[in-house]
């Protein structure tokens, strides 16, 4: 099978094992798992800011972003495909109680603009705007990097208005390889920011919140709340800290993986890529082929290769760390085969 | 002052003040007022449903229906100018822990695609999409009156679906008797119903919710949580009732005047009348004429007028029992000199 | 029928009807109701704090105060039978998200010594301990008075830890008439205060939460959210203001005739009165009689009196303006009829 | 440094290691990793449960317990010094929105009686209570075994008023083993049950939550909003089903050594050894010896003793896989050389 599903699957490396299996461990509810706190340090280091924390997933690290920078009543600015409007249960209204504004963006930038006409002024009808959320890359917008000067101009507006920034940055590292603009440099615009050690960097489990100092002391007593207040956790953070040092770079394999795959598949008569490919992540209709997304992805598996629905008739790949350009070959192989026998 | 802000600035008439003084009372929280029983049980009546409940505003009433419809983590699908999503301090995500999920209609009406597009399936990063709301008429759309047929297909959706679907027609006598479609004909495309008393009606406090008997046992319990269980509530539940019989078809003056008001703004140069005016509210737009709608809304008041903004130079105004043809006539000259003096 | 079930049964007077019917009115959301404002400003003026706000019941009152001093996952220590605890529906546990820590108290009063033991130190495991509730008089203790060394004390070491005060005053009239404390005292030592117009003072509907101005003002926004933005209220606040004008001194009236009530019942064989009588809340003890709170209270409502259940051999009598001196006689007569025929 | 402050310190074993190297994994979102998958069917299947799902910790298996069992508004009852009650931050109010209703128990056991005089009735000032809550082995108590009869008795009871009951057995492994009676048995008086793999199990994280089909469907989403959610999370499963195959037995050896513990600091003069020592922990008074918890603790570190404050004159130990009987007889000398000095 060759999984193109999402960046999601891939499997911990031998550098990964072992580090799990050596892990140098303590009890992290008490602060005393070195690892962990290895892990911390080395990701707030690399974001620019005070301090991170090391936190079960993404969901859990956007979901303490909400928790800590915002009180039930208050409004919360993201894009309308947000990852934490779309996809984390409403999570966001049922534990932290605030109202998602929704703006739709293009390619995952919402216009400045239409920002600042959603911030909520004085009046007793109105909750408070308290947070607004940037996701980069965007995933339903098909991995597209958020300008940084689309960061600039809206951390700008919100820091005139005392708005808290949060960066759902979930595969940010994508981002900063693909654009060459430093973690730092993005995190420099948004007062806390999300990223996963386990989507294309490749560790088993895992995500870093980071921030100032008195954020993290907030968000560590959430994370207890949440369950997320682990013991001997420097087994999962040490494949982390693996990820974080070796495999970065390689993300770039990734892009051109995707990029490749995106030239291939629009040599497919009937298949139309939706996306400008600028990281791993590609969109893909199949209507005017004959399918719905449903019917291609259930060929499609038939002959070895898996991917996601993304709409009723795009389907989503998302290329990985478990898929050589070989793989491609042979996917795209697959797909023409599939599509020529309708 | 010739007072266009609301319908909500109505003054109760003698009638109301002498019911009120003569109430027969008990205590509600015992269910022993008679007068709210027989409030209670008229409007049930008059909407065709099981049973309904007092309460004390029209967002208490909407609240409660997201309090007892849905369980924290859902979703619930509204217009994007609801005032549900928009004028209720994000309580229905403080309080019910519900994601609002607002699409964009025309006026006031969702499209049933879109309804039935944002459905959520059965997915583990997905709420459930439990509550559907209509308001009618919709206040942000100008008292735009929501087409029956618009209510049937999306009910028909949402009982397909088994959602709940609510009602908030704080303003629901408007529709009908502009549109001559029956209470209970609106009411039988919801499952349940929020109406204000308040509002055109002209009672001074209070609006109703209404359901199912089951649905009304729930909310009471709701209600009281909320800290809208009263005591001798037939002081102000009688002038409610003096509303319902005394208060409906008069709605048709105030229907006339605000056309009458609008044919005249229309003739004003430089005054753009924004909606098709078909009940109480009249939204005119007064850039042209080289206002925004605080300059206009503070020159406006110095004649004797008032209104209230509705985006940077977009004015509304509500005509009510407290406003007549003669006050139109002074209110239209009032603007007439306002445009004239720039 | 002589209804010694509660306080909350009295019916408006004359006067207060009149007040309803002559009341200066307009709407409060706009902070336009000239008697609203009024009653707001005797209010806060009476208790000593810079500002109050007119709520529809006790319950909207105390659940504001927790929705503004506190945030979702912190803790309130209260006593173990508080209103706030046991009566409203665990309200506060749902809207405002924080967790009570019952304190069992003698006659109401929780030991000083047990509220410092009760609050919580910082640990990533524990709650941030942000509100004190105080209750007086004491509902389920009979009536009794919070002593004011009490309320020092508490106060006193709350504020050492930064914690707010509230105080449920459902019933704080009854403790100042009976202990000639002012209300300014008690208030001196809490940073807000809820009492209700209500109950013995008489008025049909509402409440008053008083504070400092900041708080009032986040008050009036979370009142908003619950539903309590009323329009025309001065309806109902003009009764408010005569209860207050009127009838506060005749609540002397209620203690002496639960006291004359009290004596009586103490000399029918088998009753036992259990609790010192303060004010005009009586407690009497039916088992020794042969009866079950349900049996006793069954069989004095067929000759004509009602009360309350307050636990399985448990009654509840409470005096109130509606009941004469006579009305006791005349209710001593049925219960003693009721003893001697078992 | 001999660690007796808790179970949760222990280190993996060699054993534990080694199988999260080898561990064969997948995305657990997706439902994909065998080993999680096996570590859920085996656990399921030691309870007599139809499902269960690995979570990250025991509080996030209490917090979904609550989530899915109850709604907003609803009463739990539970043990004084529980510790979804007292250690999880007042989640449980602020996620689940319930309220917690604390009964003073004994040993860790509540009296039957209390529970049922704690179950509301149907009012409308009353919340509904949904979820009665155990504890064994009961922390606070001392790792005090909950009698099976107790528990029998009060799920009766629960299960005759339809209300769900949750078994926090976070230490459940340890009553078994003491007691002799089976998971099986334990868990069959309780709908759900979770217990941790991470304290005497010796695993590095994680616990399980079980229960009915259904049940675990919906736990599983309020995982995934929790954040809970993980990928690869095979290379924690796999220790966890180590501690299962390999560590059960062996918390003979940590009741042992507490007992023995027990014992030598009973012969200390002036430190009374507060429980009866059923399991591992173990409770000690050291006031008439002349210390405070803090001031204990703090000396006994010196000599490289470990253990928590459990009150202002009360030490906590607890035995573990990382303590040997030879570090018990270090820590009793190292005591009596503390308690001799003074």
């Amino acid at each position: 099978m060759i999984d193109l599903r999402s960046d999601t699957v891939t499997k911990p490396t031998e550098a990964m094992r072992k580090a799990a299996y050596e892990a140098e461990v303590g009890d992290d509810v008490y602060g005393e798992d070195p690892t962990v706190n290895k892990l911390e340090e080395t990701a707030a280091e690399m974001l620019g800011k005070e301090a991170a924390l090391f936190v079960t997933s993404g969901t859990q690290g956007n979901q303490i972003a909400a928790l800590t920078h915002c009180r039930p009543g208050d409004e919360v600015i993201l894009e309308a495909n947000a990852h934490i409007y779309l996809f984390e249960g409403a999570a966001i209204s049922a534990f932290a109680g605030v109202q998602p504004r929704p703006i739709q963006g293009v390619r995952g930038a919402m216009d400045p603009q239409d920002v600042a006409a959603a911030i909520r002024t004085e009046d007793i009808h109105f909750p408070d705007t308290t947070m607004i959320c940037f996701e980069n890359t965007h995933n339903k917008a098909g991995g597209a990097i958020l300008p940084l000067e689309n960061m600039q101009e809206i951390y700008k507006l919100a820091k005139e208005k005392d708005i808290a920034v949060h960066l759902d940055g979930a595969r940010l590292f994508n981002a900063s390889v693909a654009s060459g603009i430093s973690l730092k440099e993005y995190a420099s615009y948004t007062d806390t920011v999300q990223f996963c050690l386990s989507k294309g960097l490749g560790a088993p489990v895992g995500s870093i919140i980071a921030g100032s100092k008195p954020f993290i002391k907030k968000a560590r007593k959430w994370r207890k709340r949440l369950g997320g207040g682990l013991r001997q956790a420097g087994v999962i953070a040490a494949p982390g800290l693996i990820a974080l040092q070796e495999n970065v770079e390689r993300l770039a394999d990734d892009h051109h993986n995707a990029n490749y795959l995106a030239e291939g598949l629009a040599n497919i008569s009937g298949l139309v890529v939706e996306n400008n490919v600028e990281t791993n992540i590609l969109l893909v209709n199949v209507e005017k082929a004959g399918f719905t997304s449903d019917s291609f992805l259930k060929e499609l598996k038939n002959k070895g290769v898996l991917a996601v629905p993304f709409g009723p008739s795009t389907v989503r790949f998302v290329t990985n760390y478990g898929v050589t350009k070989d793989d491609i070959d042979q996917a795209l192989l697959a797909v023409q085969q599939l599509v020529n026998e309708i």
